[in-house]
């Protein structure tokens, strides 16, 4: 982890955060982000997710049952399939541009009210980065909690 | 209504909200949004909604002309259709898992700027519930307004 | 560009800048958001841009490859194509309903952290305006900066 900055002001912080995604899907961070929340200390307040990349996204999504993430994720594989023949970016990989596609039908940034010292989710609310490229890798968020 | 902090300090606050969605479809919740953050107080600051549910969503869509929000409801509907036999996630309803997706395509969570005491929207822009779940409910908000 | 708050406390703006879009497709005003950032002279916060129109949107993609840019553009204009048989809000040109959608799809708010008085976004990302309609026009976004 790596701070942009902690600031002498309790409830402020800005920090970026790196998350190992071993493959496409969504890998849950929302105990990351509620640990951010909780070191910048503040009670009430905003705490804004930035995925500092284009070929994964953020999405809040239910954290119950594992089966609605994973049709979730079926089908927009369905609806943006690899080797479309209308592609003309495709050096980086047949992945590379159903990605780009996706992070852009889904979030690049998120913003949660604090309440309580915690993120006022719903109870079923869980934040996800959904890693849209096959072999995955190491993906950073910037995390702002302010008043 | 549910105040989760109304703080001695002019311009803030973090208000949950509960609408009645009767059914499917766009629920405006413009004015009632305005209504907290006129009761915050300040004249200038950010409004950020968060809707605490993964099968019903936030969109800023036309105010003026219902035909663009029906159009735009059923072409989603065609987009998302109920009974995908690829779906293991059904326990719910056949309208569930075409809820999380619809969801996911649209928004979360939305951040207005303020200003002059209002939301900054455009002249034609209205803050709406998308209702994606046939019997509708009760959906709850959490709004944030600070400077 | 038109100032709704240029208020004396660093850190602290709201803006609304205008955008000429030419036509169809992605315009970038990473620049132009990173300039009011400037401007508003805070090290650490976050910057939210909203744009004010139901028929042109937000988005963050690469800013590298032209090729993912027009890729995307021209998935997404195969999803939603015009003359639909399902449209009935025809009246401003056949190109107004597909935007709406697309905007619908896409972002109308984003909420950018700033570090070190810059946008914390990644390398290869940058803002863009997406105009859905075929004349494009005079696009304006408000731009809110606080810590």
């Amino acid at each position: 982890m790596w701070y942009l900055f902690d600031g002498p002001i309790e409830g402020y912080m800005v920090k970026r955060i790196s998350i190992r995604t071993s493959g496409l899907g969504l890998h849950e961070i929302t105990g990351d982000v509620q640990s951010v929340v909780r070191e910048a200390g503040g009670r009430e307040g905003l705490c804004t997710i930035l995925i500092q990349h284009t070929s994964a996204s953020l999405t809040v999504q239910e954290n119950a049952d594992p089966s609605a993430r994973r049709d979730l994720e079926r089908w927009l594989d369905r609806l943006v399939p690899e080797d479309d023949p209308d592609f003309t970016h495709t050096l980086e990989g047949a992945d590379d541009m159903p990605a780009h596609i996706k992070a852009a039908l889904t979030a690049t940034t998120l913003s949660i009210p604090v309440a309580d010292g915690r993120l006022a989710l719903g109870t079923w609310q869980g934040i996800y980065v959904w890693e849209h490229r096959r072999r995955g890798g190491t993906r950073n968020c910037v995390i702002h909690v302010g008043n």
